[in-house]
């Protein structure tokens, strides 16, 4: 299934948000076996007043000082009780690798991969808002309303980011590519949106005047990403870009550029493009 | 009709490009009143090698020397013989201002205004694409094939641009109106394409992830500007941005974004936006 890996990319934001850049963003798809946490929840016994999933791991925070805690965030029960949340021993049919979160991880997909919690040992179960390191002020949340760039947006305003917008990529081929005239040129790439389905894939060469519609493979299950392909053909020598517009099951498009502006730079969907030459 | 004036907006190109840069571009549409260049044409008489229209006027050079020949483009013989295509003698019903082309002008509809001469006193019939000033080397031409931001282009490899792209201007509100909580929103503007018809504008209030299609009126002529409108009942409070789109009748869209850069900065014809704040 389909995790947002760290970061939506925080580059193309003005006025510039801080932190890592991830320039376009990043994501990440693997195959995951586990336990569900749902099962160990009603193994547990849930009481009335749960509403929310705390994650604790073995790491240490970034200074490497032992008072200060590492992330610890988490989703509400509803989440939780999904059937693909797991807490995950497997990526890819191994023993997760020490980087993607050995022994254990949680697996919650379609929302930012810091909900994902890796190396834990202890879950906490709240009955109110998991307030743990990373959960509170601004981490990992947008404004609540829509703001004008630049804007101071007070704590109180600040809503946590659940399921991811659509968005997709180009994995094939690299900006920079060089194709003979005549030649017939097959892109390839994933598309996904959070924890809804891709409905189409779309893509442009003339810089969004017209669109056409990409072959869109059917998820390999909920969550996942999916694969899109076309074959393009350019009708004459010189510099294209080729655009990839995702659209979800609610009809939600990526926009052709950043969307709502937000004090930390998440949530920028905006269409993936890449430059080729036609020579 | 509507006539492109002088720019459609240079000023989002990167790298830039040199001139008046026209913010967002200049458009302009008015009731000509003259003598249809046709039946000028053909009560000369036209020579079987006739190809092209040259204009001359009485106005001077920008520098004042008289050994410099102003403005002095033209458009082909299949533009000169449209049906809207005329020496025009009166504007919106009165003659000419001054500023407009008193006594006569040329309108060339749904082209560059550069097209369309001022205060002209002569016509030259060519046997060959006119090369009066600014009809040559880089002036009113875009790269006959696409090339990359930057590029060096040589004049052989420039086209003279004819038909202009779809187009779309928001003239109410003005950008920086504030909209009371629950009020509703009426916006209206502008939308041309060249010598083709507007087939509908759409606008978006998320950044371009859904598109709602505004009410479209036909033109009151062909290569009139159409006007749009629609009412908008924004979700909550809050910064939003409103972008509208115009399609043409052959289904070309705005894009979002500068389409292809071009030495010179022509044919920018990205969706115009404006933001306003619901309070």
């Amino acid at each position: 299934m389909t995790l947002e890996c760290g970061g939506n990319g925080r580059s193309e934001f003005d006025p510039t948000a801080k932190g890592n850049q991830w320039t376009i963003g990043a994501v990440h798809c693997a195959s995951w076996t586990g336990v569900r946490l749902r099962d160990i929840l009603n193994d547990v016994g849930l009481k009335n007043d749960a509403v929310y999933i705390g994650y604790h791991g073995i790491d240490k925070h970034i200074s490497m000082d032992p008072n200060k805690e590492p992330i610890s965030r988490g989703f509400p029960i509803s989440k939780a009780l999904q059937d693909e949340t797991l807490i995950a021993f497997d990526m890819n049919g191994k023993p997760l690798p020490r980087v993607h979160g050995f022994p254990l991880r949680l697996v919650a997909g379609g929302w930012p991969a810091s909900a994902s919690g890796k190396w834990i040992n202890r879950l906490s179960i709240r009955n109110k808002i998991h307030d743990g390191a990373k959960m509170t002020g601004t981490a990992y949340r947008v404004p609540c309303k829509p703001v004008a760039p630049g804007v101071k947006v007070s704590d109180d305003d600040m809503c946590i980011i659940e399921s991811m917008p659509v968005k997709s990529i180009i994995t094939y081929p690299k900006t920079g590519a060089i194709i003979k005239k005549g030649q017939l040129l097959k892109i390839r790439g994933h598309a996904w949106a959070g924890e809804l389905e891709v409905s189409k894939v779309a893509f442009s060469i003339d810089f969004g005047a017209t669109w056409k519609l990409c072959h869109l493979e059917t998820p390999i299950n909920r969550l996942a990403w999916q694969h899109f392909s076309t074959t393009i053909k350019f009708p004459r020598i010189g510099y294209y870009e080729i655009w990839a517009k995702a659209s979800d099951s609610e009809n939600n498009s990526q926009p052709m550029i950043v969307p709502g502006w937000n004090p930390k730079g998440y949530l920028n969907n905006a269409c993936h493009r890449i430059a080729i030459k036609v020579k």
